[in-house]
């Protein structure tokens, strides 16, 4: 008996580490000193940060939207979701991506999906200046149904500790300026496949009217990074933060993701009628039953990251950000004194 | 239909956190800025790696060691072999521990058994002087079959550049240097099951007279990591460095791993009669009838890491080893000009 025939492919597994270089090294930023296969990726910090640089260290997955790669076939958006998440999660604390690596876990690898995967991961480093550092690939037979896998996404990012984001700063009186999303990013899929495949009883091909396209393309719509255009409102400044803080809206939704950036005794008010609810939102609530405050514990509803600022700044922070990209950040909220979590109006 | 329904307890998940964050705070260490909670863990370098740090990353994986927990119910040694292969991962480029991160999905999140994991990654950051800066608790259901769960570990580590170990000093006639590993770590596990569990039909408890004690004890005794053993012989040396190269022997033996280390030109030749192959792997080779080879390719053997050092320093490297912890260190082999690879002899 030999590691073949147990199941583990290891010849395999080098092809795919050879094609998986290559897309790998096309991240490669100055900071880079490793090749892949290299036991542990080596990057040169050099002056980033500063005197005084803070990590910013985030794990995540993508959760179960992987089902909807698996039930159309399309993997290469599953990278893309799992750095662009990375990348925000670090953001909101004031950092930007250093480096980033991928754990990939199947039953027995398709180097094909593997590629694909990699290819994601390796356009959305290259998209946010981060290096694909390294990554494992594990074949565990018995562990995944066939053609399943799961990936896990680690990202490290630098700020100097003078411009680290921490919310500290938030008083009442504050606005929250909300960001869109571009769908469902990396959350609520379990509830969501439920609704629409079970419940609904829709393939994953079926064109929603409502959606304007396929149920499996509105599901599968990237997670978007927001560091190109909240990047460069939160660099080096003089005076006051503009961003005092920011919330990634993930798990859990604004009412849970929200209260992660604000000082104790404090709480948000936010409006829910500043922003239009996206139409997949609209169509999940209503073919599932599904109650508002579930809603909004499980979806992020078109609003994928929440940025605090002072009231006499608002102005400022929307023109940046249309200035930057984005020109539908709108007031959705302020901060309020006593209390703590959302209060939503 | 809400979030419970669909199969994700966002309360059981909560409180899995709460848990978690009191055990993950035992671990950290005077640059741990954040909170447990936050989107990102803060790590404030401060002078760590000196004027030119260079940080080393890794992400690994158990690979199916974790069926061996499912069997016996034993969940704490996982997290324990996932942070040692971590810190030797890094290790073998010179670098020390400053955090990790753990990724861990489960279909149903079992509290007890995601504490039970996250005890073993917490006492082993402790003991690597690493700390448990965050992670991802996923559930996902329909992923994972009752009881399994799939867990993945992330390390950043910092080097003082010149004091960077990456084999390029290494010339024929150096000595390789051998240290026992503690069992099988954490590789070769789909063919070790196959072999104890399907071909020899044993039950997880059953004693094996040769390993004196149960197939499922002798196959879950955790990897161990090297750090406090040779840490003190890579730090800051005037001369050339006594630690040339290191590999540690993982995935693929020392017929994969030891190559990983060898400058272009060279190639390795390793006396098989140097060591004793501990009794598991005699065992396991005898009950699965495997090839020479393929137990070199699949298991380390009894070696866990390999030094390179000059042949005129043998004796100081293996004093130094005694001194700090590890008096089995031996000389197994050397390295040759010419060719590439392992040679056994």
């Amino acid at each position: 008996m030999d590691y073949k025939q147990s199941g583990v492919d290891i010849d395999a597994g080098n092809e795919v580490v050879r094609r998986i270089r290559s897309l790998a090294r096309a991240t490669f930023t100055p900071g880079v000193l490793s090749e892949i296969g290299s036991f542990g990726g080596l990057f040169r910090l050099g002056n980033a940060g500063g005197d005084d640089a803070v990590l910013v260290a985030s794990a995540d997955g993508v959760g179960t939207k992987l089902r909807v790669a698996f039930m159309t076939g399309v993997h290469t958006s599953i990278g893309v979701d799992l750095v662009n998440h990375c990348v925000n999660d670090i953001l909101v604390q004031g950092a930007y991506p250093l480096f980033f690596l991928d754990y990939l876990a199947t039953g027995r690898l398709n180097p094909d999906v593997a590629v694909q995967i990699v290819e994601g991961l390796a356009g959305a480093c290259r998209a946010n200046g981060c290096a694909l550092l390294g990554g494992e690939t594990a074949e565990m037979p018995g562990f995944y149904a066939d053609g399943e896998y799961d990936v896990a996404g680690f990202i490290v990012g630098v700020v100097p500790r003078r411009q680290l984001i921490d919310g500290k700063c938030i008083t009442p009186g504050d606005v929250l300026i909300g960001l869109p999303s571009s769908g469902l990013h990396t959350n609520g899929y379990s509830l969501a496949r439920r609704i629409a495949f079970d419940g609904a009883g829709l393939s994953v091909d079926a064109v929603v009217p409502a959606l304007g396209r396929s149920i499996g393309e509105a599901l599968l719509v990237p997670h978007r990074s927001y560091l190109s255009v909240v990047g460069p409102l939160i660099g080096d400044h003089a005076g006051p933060a503009l961003v005092k803080g920011m919330a990634h809206i993930t798990g859990g939704g604004i009412t849970d993701n929200l209260p992660r950036m604000l000082p104790s005794g404090t709480h948000a008010a936010i409006d829910r009628s500043a922003w239009q609810t996206p139409a997949i939102f609209q169509w999940l609530q209503q073919a599932g039953g599904v109650p508002d405050a579930d809603m909004l514990r499980t979806f992020n509803m078109g609003i994928g990251l929440i940025i605090a600022c002072a009231p006499d700044r608002e102005r400022e922070l929307i023109d940046g950000l249309a200035r930057t990209g984005e020109p539908e950040a709108v007031r959705i909220g302020q901060i309020r004194v006593g209390g703590e979590g959302v209060v939503y109006e």
